[in-house]
């Protein structure tokens, strides 16, 4: 058993990893900080957690001895603190913004500021297992993932891995999002009566997550557009490209049948009849599942690719957890293994 | 024409006055007030409200002279300021709590404090047609209705008018809201990943409402239980009660019957095969209508009295200005006819 | 008083229409027909209609003389019928994508069959006010507009007018919209559990909607790519297309501007603060507004047009109604007045 | 690991026991069956469980050796077929309504015809392990348990067990339910734009379950009143009674202290701040708690007990799953581990 803390644990991402965490076979929770909620249960503020823990929350200033560290803190915070939390534990993983780029110029191109420990940026692995496996394998620090990044990642991966995209031609994806993604703090745009219902197309272009996208899909011409409808938990991205001339759509077959082949979390979703023909994020809720599908336009060579993910689990906290098993050497879906639930 | 104007215009029930006065053929909307959004188009708060009006929200303590006042304030306050406003203006609703109950200690009791103006609570009719609709014909001073206590009282109207009821036996209301009745201003509760698919009894006794019931409907024993659930606008009571012996299905009917005939915003839902068969609060959002369903177990005399309404109209500004129509001699429904959207 | 009818009136367009038309001051519903709910009130498949109308459904094949004719049968079937119909009345709207392309062979390629009545087609204008304001006063035979189509081509409206599209450029339709679109009958994919919280892109490619964006817009480039979500009313268009060199975001500006001063039913919305800074559908149910947004990326001459409909009013029935008021010579805007809820 | 089947497993019940069972570490689903799906893979029809099971649906007909045999038939099925069921596995678990009611005469009155295997009645125990743990620990067969009714009880059950309810006062249950309740197949009224917000108070009285409350708590006036709301997973009870004479807050805590100390499943919820105060099914889905709230008046004695429980697992296939832990000498908990999301 190794012992992990969760850092900054009152908001969605902490209550995620506190959930996989202590179900864990291999995981003892021994730590979760919040001052917000100091001296609370863990439960009063996860209530799903009622019965599982006892754990009460920390001043984070007051550190447990530790194996692993989840720093789950608003973005922009942990970049001023890595100093100190680096020597707290000999596995660190930052699901915050703040170390998923490498390169510090990308950084603040798409945060406005510079960044504030640019030579730690090259000891951080990116934290999605499907692009970077095998360095996980021996990473001390990781980063974690922009979810909408992620979602849009793992739709494009096959088609970059075999070299069918045509990467001259602009790409266009086309993200829709549940509300968990802004957060656990109430805005007047998060107020029930305004958000229920919304198809809200609230940034067509500048969202930063696409700076994952341009660093990890090698792309340079692409761009994001978000829109909030009415779910929770959930993130779908539909991606418009353009194949180099001659793909086929059982080239496409191919490129996805292989990465789903070398990746336990990704399923291809591409059924002829049935009302589950396409992914769809809503039956993903709790799972580490990624579901991918794609189409293809033969007369244009329009590609869209499709991916849906639970924004807090393969877009979050999900794929921390699964970068922590590939860390210590666990196996790497150990307590990921839930299936998701239908309906729901 | 006259010339009314909002008092504290950027919640809720001042966005539905406002549009409701704007389209009315009798009214023109001089003035909304709101101190928070001093200087903003109307329309930047009411999304509804573009191209509809271009006036924008002023200061409440620059006032222009109008013939109706509606106040739309936070309750508690209109109880401090009501010697001011009532000089300004010939016409006077006022929609919140201040002005519902006729007696003070009824109001110290639910409302926790002790009324700041308690010589003017006999000055008001209480602002609800289907029971003051002579008193409202010749009142200058009219209060508002909470939305529970009204979707409550209409459902027993038909009983009690036809003295049905056997009044010794408790009345229990289960009101199902949604979320709506908690205001424009966002808290922890109503943030939508909290929010969405809730039911949640957050209530079990003691709502305030319940004052307006024991008035109005001469009710002792009653208790309302209030469930939240996943919808903006509308709320459901459903009222279990006992009849006096000896009463059938069919007294009901003629109660309900005859009570209906008499009001234009009441109608019975009660139909035997479909999917419409008893009163539902969606198909009424924006219309000002009160459907009313009944049921009786003959072996035991429970009766299930149901109405549901549209929170903000029929619950709020609906009725607001409904009652305006009265009191300045325009047809009761002017203004009022919007027939309700389906599907929704 | 002019009389109107409507055929095939069980469906939420017929439905829609059955609303519009009682409240209309200027007609007469004098029938609605449904073989289907024959002899039923109408009010008992449209609830909203309780007390405005006491209207049964009778036999299409017993016709009450009218003035106009509102078809709003399934598609496919008008075409076969239109020798009928059209001498029943002087006057005759035909809701269903039976007339609504002028090309025989553009409806053979996206409809899958050849046209039942190849030629009517040039008799008919196509129904969307906004592009064919003129046609349509001295028109008899008017059709219904796509729901999809004309949330896209409102969008692209002021772009194509200034002539600021770069027209060699592919053009990508993301359409997201809500349950009604799929009609008034129930099918595995519609059932609640099944629907509820989806985020489904179930047509990449194909949608018939298309031929209406390519006859109407003159692009040969378009594809629509359509998401099912989380909402009953509405639809939202974004659309992404690239413009001229040399095009600025000033242009655009006074493009939407020019267009928007020209129609009362579309509106700008584009806030630089707020939570209501981009169109959206939830406010527009039951109004027969577009609202319109637009956003440049100046580097790339990326440009993204968006438009939020109610796809029943506006999409349907709405304009089908605007239609008919220029038709007859009313006043364009009669009837149309509802502004929508808020909240909703 | 023992050998189980899912007879009718393309509904939703058969499906939450495929997803519970597959991943269940003592047990090997070894079949399902279905007619209407024969061939196809369980997946197509339960799409959470892809990559988790190759199982295609087979034949009833066909059945292979298993040690349990769980029947998640339509209502009325099992009892024409119990004599052959019986033969075919060591123990049977059938969770329709067919085998919960002891009395013939009970089953009759409230199913409205004759039990067609009165014999059989008998030979089960009622499968809910916080009423009947120790007789399902040597039980063969088992039955299912009402989804409303199980709420009902285990809200109702502390203060039974402890004595403090006033029997010769009513019980009134209002219970609000999600979608998936209705099942699997859709109906007009389960068409999503009629079901999205619905509030729908659809049996004021008569529900089946009623007779499984009366014959388990041992109650004579009790009725269920049932109104849809917009969830899909989830219910929740709200059971309003009367204590007797001389009952204080302190000795419901008490009772439901005591009850919840010996059951795994259930769990008190009654916080006094915060937004997580009372049980909600929400955060309940795919867990198989049960959570239980309370509030008493003292004045009047009226007490108000509250269960919130995922309609298909602590409802259905959950706690059918947790019978057989006990039947089959497992860990009670065994398979039923998932805490449940939040936010959801």
């Amino acid at each position: 058993m190794i012992k992990a803390s969760i850092i900054g644990g009152s908001g969605y991402t902490g209550g995620e990893l506190l959930r996989l965490l202590t179900a864990h076979p291999e995981v003892e929770v021994v730590q979760i900080t919040s001052r917000k909620h100091l001296g609370e249960y863990a439960y009063q503020v996860h209530p799903n957690m009622r019965k599982q823990t006892t754990l009460k929350f920390t001043d984070p200033e007051m550190l447990e001895p530790a194996d692993v560290l989840f720093l789950a803190l608003p973005h922009g915070k942990a970049q001023h603190q890595i100093n100190d939390w680096s020597g707290k534990a000999e596995y660190l993983i930052d699901l915050s913004a703040d170390f998923r780029l490498r390169d510090p110029a990308l950084y603040e191109k798409w945060y406005g500021s510079p960044h504030a420990a640019p030579d730690w940026l090259d000891k951080f692995v990116y934290g999605l297992p499907e692009l970077h496996r095998e360095a996980l394998r021996s990473a001390k620090y990781v980063s974690g993932v922009g979810c909408n990044a992620t979602a849009t990642n793992l739709a494009l991966l096959p088609l970059i891995k075999a070299d069918l995209l045509d990467m001259d031609k602009p790409v266009i994806c086309e993200i829709k999002t549940g509300s968990s993604e802004g957060g656990a703090s109430e805005n007047p745009g998060s107020h029930h009566p305004e958000r229920s219902g919304v198809i809200r197309t609230y940034a067509p272009y500048g969202h930063r997550h696409t700076a994952e996208i341009i660093q990890e899909m090698g792309l340079s011409q692409v761009s994001l557009t978000m829109t909030s409808v009415d779910l929770v938990r959930g993130a779908l991205a539909t991606v418009h490209g353009y194949v180099k001339p001659g793909t086929a759509l059982k080239d496409l077959w191919q490129a996805y049948r292989s990465v789903v082949a070398d990746n336990p979390f990704l399923r291809i979703v591409k059924e002829r009849r049935g009302i589950y023909r396409v992914p769809e994020p809503k039956i993903l809720a709790g799972s580490n599942y990624a579901d991918l599908g794609f189409d293809l336009d033969p007369e244009t060579g329009h590609v869209i690719a499709i991916s849906a993910i639970d924004n807090l689990m393969k877009g979050a906290s999900g794929s921390a957890v699964q970068c922590m098993n590939l860390m210590l050497g666990f196996d790497e879906t150990l307590g990921l293994e839930f299936s998701g639930l239908h309906p729901i």
